[in-house]
């Protein structure tokens, strides 16, 4: 079948405020074939710059936009989407942004394959295993104070979660005592069984000495792991934090932009969890290599969540066949639009644990009305020319 | 003073063709102040997609765009330009392009700053050390053909230049005989007392077993680099190709967009050559850092510079003041937006060197009048906000 249609739509929420809650906008990417499949995938991205990626004018033969290198292109197996990947990143190796742009397509091209021979992804990726069920861990903010994260960590416990990550707000900005507080606030709040996740939003930066520090006190409340203490391009840093054998495992890598950057951090970062975010690395093939690297080097590969549940399956498929990749991010709170954009959702089973259905492509569907109510359409013009105008949903 | 506009500007040629030619558009940055200073910056990326991350609508705290960071901002001295710096990347955390992007507004700042305190650049980033000349490299594309090479080759010597890069092009696409019959074209045409360098264009990928055969074949020619031979994120392949020790020395690192890539490059990647691009990877104030690392491992800094003499003003005075950098890469050929785009050009004097002028700033003027004849407007509507639109010249 040929690609007729390459189509990105920008989806956001009234209101944008500057919290680290990354639901509140979306892109998402449609492609169409002529044989009438249509995929869909979503981006973890700036939408408006991912967008430009998707209709940029060429520049020369190393900027060459995401639309001219797939329109009109063959798609009939998992290998062709692994030589389109190949194709557009080439083709765009001077646009910084081809990667957060493509991943869209790239989980669009996924689904549509897995539709059309009739398989979900997870099988076209690893036909050798079956899928596993994966213990999802709820992703939320810190509150502004321990009482408050206290309070949500309480009410994660209620709804049956058995583990909880909290990250980014108050977390590294208020000194030392607060941190801690903020961390025994949530393990009393999950209470004792529970797993808890620190995820520290880059807040550190270069500063390995004091992330080591904090490990040293975050310990008694045995978190699984700490992350993003310091800067995603911080590798130097994350190395020298590894060396002091930090007794709190560090986890990282949602900022890897690239398979390099995940890469970079498994050789010599010396992290124990990779997270990927598959709308933003390049999509599925570049999350599947990243989770064969991992399995080499006995680092435990974690999908970074922030989005609808499109992305949540996208996600799984990657690493849905490796039972010792046991866990997920779930995003348990996020805005409406996030919430409502499936018209399936992967919910949490009656034992605690979240799998995918072995539906065909990605077995979640957006729902077109929930996208005509948050679309803000984008037009584009350059010199005379309309490059970009909204495509009809 | 107090920064009140942030302009970028998308110039064009009316034809644009898939040659590997980044002087065919260009976007240019200007920072206005309220002390009526103006400062200009060049970036080398997707006109387009960097334009979007000027004006893209915040999705969060970690998507921010650069007007919205740097408008109203105070500078009045390199501290702030540092600070502005952190600032916007920090702000633009999940804007893979941001780097790309701000490149052009960071020089610009570095110019504002220059022209404030009086001082060119290179005098502001390395107060100690004088600013010495350097030896230009004619830096042109291959001949479709060997013959061609060598009629560009000669026209160049003729030219007097003493040193130039061949690139790109059939390089690497007809076979081993072609390549070194490329080679052999462009040594002979410039003469046994030249330098020659070959760019590869990255056309090896991760093959790193094939350009180590090709240095082998091309060292009797004595190129002073290979550049290129492979994929700038496959510093794997690097690696493997720097530990065979290969009989031409490696050079790479223009397709850094951020400092670590850079940086992996000199510490994984076995370089002998680091070539940075200020219109890519951050602008002056990264640049610089990959300067400072060069020196401390022994590695030969070098721009890459493809654009117009604003750029290659921007790029020098990054490495200015160290003599053992001693080559520039110099535009030779390229389009008439790219020849005209200065007022001032830094010429290659009597003695074949090329020096900066110690004027203030960057030392060398936007030619308004040719930026009109070349000005491809834009305008962007993200739901019923016109987010951007053409500034006046």
């Amino acid at each position: 079948m040929k690609i007729i249609a390459v189509d990105p739509f920008y989806l956001k929420m009234p209101q944008i405020t500057d919290a680290a809650d990354g639901t509140q906008d979306t892109l998402l990417v449609r492609i169409q074939t002529d044989d009438g499949i249509t995929g869909w995938g979503e981006c973890d991205a700036s939408p408006l710059v991912s967008l430009a990626v998707y209709c940029c004018p060429m520049s020369h033969g190393n900027i060459i936009n995401i639309r001219d290198s797939l329109i009109g292109e063959t798609i009939d197996s998992p290998d062709d989407v692994i030589r389109l990947h190949q194709k557009v990143l080439r083709n765009g190796l001077d646009i910084q942004q081809i990667h957060h742009a493509y991943s869209g397509a790239d989980i669009a091209l996924w689904d549509l394959i897995g539709q059309k021979v009739g398989e979900p992804i997870y099988r076209l990726l690893d036909p050798q295993h079956q899928s596993y069920a994966k213990l999802p861990y709820a992703s939320v903010l810190f509150g502004d104070t321990p009482e408050e994260t206290c309070r949500i960590a309480t009410q994660l416990r209620e709804q049956g979660y058995r583990a909880a990550k909290f990250g980014w707000g108050p977390m590294g900005k208020f000194g030392q005592q607060n941190d801690i507080a903020l961390v025994r606030a949530a393990r009393e709040g999950m209470g004792q069984d529970a797993q808890i996740m620190i995820d520290a939003g880059v807040v550190w930066g270069e500063d390995y000495e004091t992330a080591y520090a904090r490990t040293k006190r975050f310990a008694s409340f045995a978190p699984t792991w700490l992350e993003e203490p310091l800067a995603p391009d911080a590798i130097e840093a994350y190395t020298a934090l590894s060396q002091q054998n930090p007794p709190v495992p560090i986890a990282a890598g949602e900022g890897s932009g690239t398979y390099r950057m995940a890469e970079d951090l498994i050789l010599h970062g010396g992290i124990q969890f990779v997270q990927i975010d598959v709308g933003r690395i390049g999509g599925i093939t570049a999350a599947f290599r990243v989770r064969q690297l991992a399995e080499q080097h006995g680092v435990q590969y974690v999908n970074h969540t922030f989005k609808s549940h499109l992305s949540l399956a996208a996600s799984l498929h990657v690493f849905a066949t490796n039972e010792s990749f046991s866990l997920l991010e779930y995003p348990a709170a996020g805005s409406a639009l996030s919430q409502r954009l499936t018209v399936e959702r992967l919910e949490v089973g009656d034992d605690g644990m979240v799998a995918l259905t072995g539906k065909p492509g990605l077995g979640v569907h957006v729902d077109t009305g929930v996208m005509d109510a948050y679309l803000a359409p984008v037009w584009i013009q350059v010199g005379n020319d309309v490059i970009f105008e909204p495509a009809e949903l």
